[in-house]
């Protein structure tokens, strides 16, 4: 199945519910172990003084059948009785907590507090979940996605969860990111990799915090291995979340052709929808060859074609 | 059977589980509202970015019904799915937290991070539980016990809990007892009590960082009001926790006699317990009457008698 003998690393770039799943599909074309997730940390939030970090913790439940499917994020029939104890003495708790969830977030803020990077608690984490893959935040360093709208710059969370993303987006800056270092691991994930894949997550708020880390960026445009992306945008809409409004917001195209755009000189590949057939040479202008495909994730059956389209025109497969 | 149409309060210094049951005998005797409750925060602690204050939680859970009355700590009943799940994550959750527990201090360590004080927090927690008296924390400046051992200066609850106070005490310290200023409404009650009562909790660590802000023990030294306090040792030992190991360590004399010597000057009153009543001289020997008195809290009836008999020691009732 496997084309050669090297264990060079399939590392893919994910954001949260759609790269998690597109992850489940790739877990069932290449070997676990030789996948590497660089996973965004921009939507880290601090609800309570508890450290979560909603997209990692997305790719963690997902990939070691804890998610909560329907929601696509948080714990499979989790309870709250700690969130409604805090709503009842009238906390202001908007950002929903599980009980098994705090409990990984006690765990991660513990650590956290004693010193341990990111990228070390999230391994353990994994270990402790049985994730088959490996999971590395981009950065160890403080990187926060902040939102611009007309009435003034909140955080992501605000944005997202708060506010149920109904603002218009007028900015998006990423903080911290001018001093931020690849976590351990980024950078060899990124220099040895067989093949590169951008998974189908918004590209300005689940992938770009990523690229924000300046040797990210740098590496993926210096690559050597072919870097495949999956457009998350079909038919001029976002399969989940505000991903077209908010590239329309910021002058973007809300199609294929608006995502090559956006990664022209980052990606050689971009995987379009079937649908969307008649961008492809929009997308080719941008010195990107599309590849069409059917990119709905509906079942295990179609993640699995989705993810064999893009590593194969990666060349990761045979 | 109050004496008098005064609405001054009766101001009790008060530290976890034998504060918090004395205090129930204390409403029995005394309208619930024109008692005011001076708390110790010296215990507070962090665990996972949670802040808890144990002290505190005692006095509003013992006196809104939601305490553990086997341990005399936490939320009768209370589930621990939050915890268990940090522990098979791998954290050192060697500090209990209940999940309604959680709750109440998710609510407090959001607000706190919100820049409100904990005496606001406090009051806050204290209202939507029912707590029929005023709740203050002697301050909301950090003002944390230190236990000096012969291993080194710890947290604590590190003494306490995690090392089940098993370490040899050496030494206490109030880590930033000078500069911590009384929290609102600490003075007035101090200032215009009709009684002061100081519960029969541990000098050394429960009363101690109450007195160690520096204004507190300034009014209690120069009151107008009579101040009658309740001793913790009985027979030579602590009805609860290691007070008689550590006033002995700590060169006191574990009995009426050392809590008169550490009161000496800020208390009028102390009552002593019937089986220690041939140390009445020597309390009296540091100018302090000694009163004699069933100390044991059994149940509601003897808690009552104890509180009845304090305060009318202080002259609070008829």
């Amino acid at each position: 199945m496997i084309r050669g003998v090297t264990a060079s690393p399939v590392t893919v770039l994910a954001g949260g519910v759609g790269g998690a799943r597109f992850l489940q599909g790739v877990i069932d074309v290449v070997p676990p172990d030789r996948v590497v997730v660089i996973g965004n940390v921009g939507d880290d939030v601090e609800p309570h003084g508890l450290h979560v970090s909603p997209d990692l913790d997305t790719v963690l439940y997902t990939l070691t059948g804890w998610i909560d499917e329907t929601q696509g994020w948080g714990v499979r029939g989790d309870t709250d009785r700690a969130l409604e104890r805090a709503r009842e003495l009238g906390a202001d708790a908007w950002f929903w907590l599980g009980d098994l969830d705090i409990g990984l977030h006690l765990a991660r803020t513990e650590a956290l507090r004693r010193g341990e990077p990111l990228s070390a608690v999230t391994a353990r984490l994994a270990e402790r979940l049985g994730l088959p893959l490996r999971l590395i935040p981009a950065t160890d360093d403080r990187l926060r996605t902040m939102i611009d709208t007309p009435d003034g710059e909140i955080e992501f969370q605000t944005y997202y969860v708060r506010h149920h993303h109904a603002d218009r987006v007028t900015g998006i800056r990423f903080d911290g990111a001018e001093l931020a270092r690849p976590a351990p691991g980024v950078i060899e994930a990124l220099r040895d990799a067989a093949a590169i894949v951008v998974a189908p997550s918004n590209p300005l708020i689940s992938i770009a915090p990523i690229l924000a880390v300046p040797d990210v960026r740098m590496l993926l445009a210096s690559r050597s291995a072919p870097c495949v992306a999956v457009s998350p945008i079909v038919g001029g809409r976002a399969l989940r979340g505000p991903a077209a409004d908010m590239l329309e917001s910021l002058g973007h195209e809300a199609s294929p052709a608006g995502v090559a755009a956006i990664y022209a000189g980052l990606i050689d590949v971009l995987v379009i929808d079937e649908r969307d057939a008649d961008l492809a040479e929009r997308v080719e202008a941008h010195g990107i060859r599309p590849v069409v495909a059917d990119t709905i994730m509906r079942d295990a059956a179609s993640r699995e074609r989705l993810a064999r389209a893009a590593l194969d025109a990666a060349g990761a497969i045979a």
